[in-house]
């Protein structure tokens, strides 16, 4: 594999078209110097993103259930949610967990990181492993928020990615570390 | 595991904050009968998308490297886009393999969907497997597309997926459903 023929265009002036609490809609101005042209190109800007692969002691993954507003359904999925401003990954996923989950304890390590969706979205989402989590405190979820939490083994999370019970990419991504640094 | 305990929020009006020709951003009104409030929701509606896990007679996986506007940095993934209205997944995968790589031929069949982020996002991404595929036609870029097609050991792409080589988060989720019809 070669690297290096295509060109690289250049990033230039930008104007918020949507401001919301959790992402801004951007029209960016690209410019392919090789191809002298310019355009236009809509770029969904968002604060990095952590999933929370947290294993119990007895190996089994903890998971959450929530309506998801997106989809207009119930997801089963890891817990997770958007970094904070000062925040890094492992003190952001080990929060999120203990906030929606209650489950802490353990050791926290970040095992990965991914662009969600690199074509639109300029933000990345880190996986942190919390080995060894136990329940530990009360929740404290957002207003909006209701969760319902239980654990399985990871090989049956697995499975249920497969059959289509588990359909959060992000949660599927986050497997694929986790399976890269223990069997399955 | 127990599910059904939790509310379900009934989906109201929307309203299109700004529409684009890739996605549209709405703010949707939803209502939890139970909690008895209502709060507004951002929602991106986008079309399904289709991601394509190429297989060669030799068992190399098909990848396309491109300029990302989003990421605002070139990526390397499975070929894919937009499903258009009326087409089916595999129809779409098939037709994006030929289009952004010149690869065809082979058995197409779909091998699993996620849905790339059920939290704010209404679409859903397919997946095709297209077995035994060759170059077999000339490539019909998008005018702002350029794409570099090489290919290699689907493990030498699950290794460089945990490295960092590969970042996409839906290229990766692909690989956990290859990975479930065969051993890599």
């Amino acid at each position: 594999m070669t690297f290096g023929e295509l060109a690289r265009w250049e990033r230039g002036s930008e104007r918020v078209l949507v401001s919301t609490k959790i992402l801004d809609l951007r029209s960016v101005r690209f410019r392919n110097p090789a191809k002298e042209i310019e355009k236009d190109f809509v770029v969904i800007h968002a604060p990095d993103w952590v999933n929370v692969v947290a294993l119990t002691p007895g190996n089994h993954l903890v998971l959450v259930r929530q309506f998801r507003f997106g989809a207009n359904a119930f997801s089963l999925e890891i817990p997770g949610g958007m970094i904070e401003k000062g925040e890094d990954p492992v003190t952001a996923g080990t929060r999120e967990l203990l906030e929606e989950t209650g489950f802490g304890g353990g050791v926290a390590s970040l095992i990965g990181s991914v662009q969600p969706n690199p074509a639109i979205q300029d933000n990345r989402c880190h996986f942190v492993l919390v080995d060894g989590a136990v329940p530990t405190g009360p929740l404290h979820w957002d207003s909006d928020e209701e969760i319902e939490t239980s654990t399985a083994p990871v090989a049956d999370v697995l499975a249920w990615a497969r059959s289509g019970k588990i359909t959060h990419s992000l949660t599927i991504a986050a497997l694929t570390f986790l399976e890269g640094i223990r069997r399955i």
